[in-house]
């Protein structure tokens, strides 16, 4: 189902199925059978209550995990807004595909498999300190094409991304999204020093005065100072939702790119639990916005979806004691 | 060799090997040519030299990985403090027997071995309140068994233990090597009321004045307001030490039975990492005395080496990075 027109995705965005209360509800039942002091799991317990309210499955399972990354390219790159040169983005896409780059690593190890879609990479979106980053049709086609690449057999998804200056994209989504100032939200990214900061900072303050006139509508401002690997994650997470899938965030760039969800709908990032904070400036400030707690704290600040392929070996921990505790009446365990 | 007296157990414990620096450089060079930026994994990279530096491995393993639970009685719960029948404890070490507990299936899920070592279950310690929990030689000999179940092929090892009435004594341990008032270290464990709470509190007072003498001696205070369990991870921390094989501590009580090797030599616990911090209220105080800052934060209050287990997957995670991801040289991606 591409999306024709912002209107269309609006409507999409805002017309959310709820959540299984009861599938969640039989999960918290049997959790206080297990031989374990109730609660003493912890957020274990609320794990396996989250994956069965949006699986809608009185007992969740994680046989199909995925993880997909967007690539995408960014004009904004332009204003030496990053540590890298913009064609890293490239390379990185072949390390993926290579099996050489730390997503890779981590979704093995997370029993997850691993999708890699680039988009258009050799064609960067508009330079958003000069003109929007994107039409509406160049965003609707990457919202799209993120929409579609959720299969809808998948049990949890992660979804991850990769373009040389999206820090600098993803602080002017924050920024549009939640106000403050460009400082609140922007970091170091890959590493730039105090002067590339500085020209972050001056990037996403001409930006948003450029398009001050759209930013209070989600939709628009993704568009206008996005990019397309963030739409097709905004896509994504909207698919998921649509299909009864738990997401898992990762760190500050998919984080911002889910974001509209979340103002277009009250419960819109609902199915969605952060992975991990970063430790880019602007991440735990934008959890704390979203009111979603992290699971994970790393100090990790790679993106690629590494921060949530980790927490879905905590996903999985916490599914695997549900499913093989014994109650205390099948272990003979006296109760409190 | 099992400890013949205190003093032999503290010369012992005062005669550690120093970790490998030479193999966590050669860590965190091999770190800073992989395809990310330099330090973007975070707190994954320094794991995996914290790996190198006590396997002494300059490109360290996860073959086998071990969890070891330990179990004891523990006469001061005739005092009230426990929210559960004493009971419980040999109930517990059936189900583990069985599979049916959370460590079993963490332990699992995270790829480690489990063992469980139930230490005369059927025979309390002495209610400390009262008497010394255990003499000289109980003391010894539960250190030594502790001591003799790690086999010097584990590359990992994560030490767990059951005993109703345990935080109790890890609290009442944990004045006695740290000060402050009992409330400080005092928490519900597995779920005491406030009346039971009071009670811990009362006992734990009443131990500390009563074996007020021997507190300023580690080992002495272990066996006087001690558990076996936690004896026998003092043991096995020390063997680690002695064996090359890193350690993950787990929740509070496994903490407060590791901490006198801390107090004996100012690097007694660098070999050990904290898996978590766990919700018993003295966890995160005493964490932050022995400067141990914990891996995960889940809310969990279980013991058992639930946490340890789940930190596992972390450790694995960091360590599938380091030894999977192509340089950039290899990948043919631009530095900075």
């Amino acid at each position: 189902m591409p999306f024709k027109s912002f209107d269309e995705l609006r409507a999409a965005c805002q017309d959310l199925p709820a959540g299984n209360d009861r599938a969640a509800a039989a999960v918290a039942a049997r959790q206080d059978t297990l031989t374990k002091p109730q609660g003493s799991l912890g957020r274990l317990e609320t794990i396996v209550a989250w994956l069965a309210r949006w699986q809608g499955r009185d007992t969740p399972r994680l046989d199909k995990v995925k993880v997909i990354v967007f690539a995408g390219s960014h004009g904004v790159t332009a204003q030496g807004v990053s540590a890298f040169p913009a064609e890293v983005t490239a390379q990185m896409v072949a390390n993926f595909a290579g099996g050489g780059a730390a997503v890779n690593q981590l979704a093995r190890a997370a029993g997850a498999e691993l999708d890699v879609i680039p988009l258009e990479i050799d064609r960067p979106t508009g330079d958003f300190t000069q003109v929007p980053a994107m039409s509406e049709a160049e965003f609707l086609e990457a919202v799209s094409i993120g929409h579609a690449s959720v299969a809808g057999d998948l049990d949890l998804v992660c979804f991850g991304e990769m373009g040389i200056g999206n820090t600098t994209t993803a602080a002017a989504i924050a920024a549009a999204l939640f106000g403050g100032k460009a400082e609140r939200w922007t970091g170091r990214g890959t590493g730039v020093d105090d002067a590339g900061l500085q020209r972050k900072i001056a990037a996403i303050e001409k930006a948003l005065k450029l398009h001050a006139e759209i930013l209070g509508n989600p939709l628009k401002a993704a568009a206008a100072v996005g990019g397309r690997e963030l739409a097709a994650i905004l896509g994504a997470t909207l698919a998921a939702r649509q299909l009864g899938i738990p997401v898992l965030l990762d760190g500050f760039v998919s984080t911002a790119a889910a974001a509209p969800l979340a103002r277009l709908h009250s419960a819109g990032l609902a199915h969605a639990m952060a992975g991990h904070v970063s430790a880019e400036a602007g991440h735990r400030g934008l959890l704390a916005a979203l009111e979603l707690p992290p699971l994970l704290e790393m100090g990790m600040r790679l993106g690629e979806g590494s921060g949530a392929c980790l927490a879905v070996n905590i996903v999985r921990s916490a599914l695997a004691c549900h499913t093989g505790m014994a109650s205390f009446a099948e272990a003979g365990v006296s109760e409190k």
